[in-house]
């Protein structure tokens, strides 16, 4: 343990008259000079974006931030409900819902593509069919409430199109919905999560870093929900709505 | 509780056609029409910022985005190093670092200099000496590696001067600073957050949301420190380092 | 840096051999030796309860574990519907609801005797009093439910009074909760957080790490919960009623 | 959403005069008469644990409640340098890191015995020899510091069987360690966590709940690493000492 290189960082440095990001003096180079859209891709890619791959990445961000009262939201704001004293603890029980179920909808549809991308041909309907013989459901695909078209996806697909980048894994999506329509006879919309992923992914994102963005596009979400909580609440009003209304069925 | 009408939100709808976010299409009005940072002003605001308020706002979270190895990023990154299948925990446990004593300094400078402002004329001098007075510190003023001066707060002055809005919590502060030089003889730096929680004071946040902006900031920098321990850990060595130096205390 | 001796614990330290906790020997001394209650004493108190102690703190945690579907459990709940592979994020995320407003109430509440008790003779009369012109609440003092008793309350103390040690803060509790019946004519029934934190002042812990026991005996009701909704789901229908119940009070 | 049949609980419930947990009155059945472990597993299991039950399912949670400075309680121990307002915030960024890489260990495990034992007659050495061909570990075996014998393993094998109940889990966890060695040449120790995890499964838990309980019991070790960070703190000194040894590796 003598040798220290192990401990080390690309990121950030402070010294007493600077502070650095990925190389980058904050004050003069980074503030005033960048969004907070091209430090956040900056800060992840080590490089930073060009205008239309800035906007793509606002686009995704954007169409992440909020979908109303979902679990994540309730849970945020029914902690704040219980503890005044840190927003940041209300913020993390909002992020802790953003898993598997829905958000990481992201990360496994950036995945799924990239599998398929690295075989040479790449084969869409050969890997829906896989899916769909193991019992599997086609990540990115279906939405509970927008059952026939996710608003965002034609969107962001106009968006990525003027970026003048390559779009292979939000090809790939559609080659994947048309060949699950075509296997099962029943058409399922491209969903949010799963255009947001590809469009990541077409960025240059590895898939394992992929849900972190939908994090951060969620956590301007709950900081909006949670400043409404502070002035309209309705956390302790669900709670003893809740209390009132649920039925006991422990028997004595 | 048949009346439900405590159960609203104006922050977000979800209908099988649309998504809506305070009152605006999503897809149509939003995404590719304005920057993540703007939808983050909005979503708590309920206005859209102008462009130097836009810039301001920027250039605020783009300040507080990363600090390097702090408490915060270490535990976001030994927390991964344990629990590798939820990227949103490693997140969170970052962020419930950014309480009171580093990140909550935004705030509690929004709010002193609020309570000073409240006052008919405002008086730094009396503020000052009432705290010096109780044993306190003054919000936003000094920092353990930044002593002379933190690199952020003359950058972030000067982009605020061009933002074109008033800007009397940032005035204050620096009344503040000279008062406090003035009476205790020993000039403090305005830091980082303290220049941060003014600025998004003035840009008409109310003290208690505005540490979730610190908290939006820096879920940006936890990401860009996640994907490198991803890549290039330190984690684990960093566990066995501290087993390794540490002295077991406990008698038998 | 170069002297670590700042780098030390008593609490735990593995070696190839044996695991040690507070000096004592984990295999061997602990397990099968010590119920876990009083490994939680004892990893605090660094010595072990005698067994009216462990019988008093085994009552005050069993007091606590649950008290329905409140706020932080319903948090918990709907954070595993949207995220299934991180049991530790649920449980987390309803230890956040876990603050100030409810179970903070027993760290308030030891540290509000433990200041009168300080004093020379302690006062309740006229501590009760300062609160009052304050316009403070007293910790410890009246539920939103229980108003008139909280049935954890008597049978707390009559189990402490069994427990063979020295009682002041319960003994003032009481005292505290006269003084106020005295001073506004309306008696408030001694809540279950209240109870809990003098009788673990009584036990010898520090106001500041007694809201950790509070925190220890929610985790096990979550764990109950989460069993529950892991087999009896209540989290997306939740979501779903509130979705369709809720106005959405944005303007276009 | 008519019907309310769906919101129900079997767990707890409160009205102004009585407490109810699973159907127990909380103050004069369970309150005094039951310890917290008893309680822990009632809440799970809807019945009472016998003596020898009680006594493993304490032995399992003492064996998993510390192990030194581990990575989640560094990271809690740093989260409370940045947050002193939140304990719960602290707690629950250590519970963070309690995920797949450590303690998630205890729920794998009982997930592969629990499949080997479904097959009639179940096979260790089959259900080995599939996971070393697809070049996956055996959950349950092996222990980065414990190599030749982890010292909660013999103990806690010695308690279950003093329990009086049957223990196919545990029989099948040693069966599979035989099978382990006699197809590599190299035997591996059952590790704390592969155990605790086999013996709450031969206590009748389900294995997606098993991980709960590894993090009740880890909860206790935090609060003991939290006392001591609040009388004799490292968080702060840990991150100055990175800061002063860490490499930076950005190129301007």
């Amino acid at each position: 343990m003598d040798d220290d290189r192990w401990l080390r960082t690309g990121i950030g440095r402070s010294t007493p008259d600077a502070i650095t990001v990925r190389g980058r003096d904050l004050a003069t180079e980074l503030m005033g000079k960048v969004t907070f859209t091209e430090l956040a891709f900056f800060l992840v890619a080590n490089r930073m974006p060009s205008p239309g791959e800035a906007r793509l990445f606002d686009a995704a961000l954007v169409s992440l931030a909020d979908h109303g009262l979902t679990p994540s939201v309730l849970a945020a704001r029914l902690t704040w409900t219980g503890a005044t004293e840190s927003l940041q603890g209300a913020v993390a029980a909002g992020l802790l819902g953003a898993g598997n179920v829905f958000l990481g909808v992201v990360e496994d549809t950036a995945r799924f593509l990239a599998v398929i991308l690295r075989h040479d041909p790449p084969d869409a309907e050969e890997a829906v069919a896989a899916e769909i013989a193991a019992g599997r459901r086609i990540p990115g695909l279906g939405h509970p409430i927008h059952k026939v078209e996710d608003p965002r996806t034609p969107r962001l697909y106009a968006i990525a199109e003027e970026a003048g980048i390559p779009l292979p894994h939000l090809e790939m999506l559609r080659a994947v919905a048309e060949a699950h329509a075509a296997a099962t006879g029943k058409a399922l919309p491209i969903n949010g999560a799963g255009v947001a992923g590809a469009a990541w992914a077409d960025l240059g994102f590895a898939p394992e870093i992929i849900r972190g963005f939908a994090l951060l596009a969620r956590t301007a979400g709950l900081i909006g929900h949670l400043a409404e909580e502070m002035t309209d609440p309705i956390g302790l009003r669900l709670w003893l709505d809740v209390e009132h209304r649920a039925t006991y069925t422990a028997e004595p």
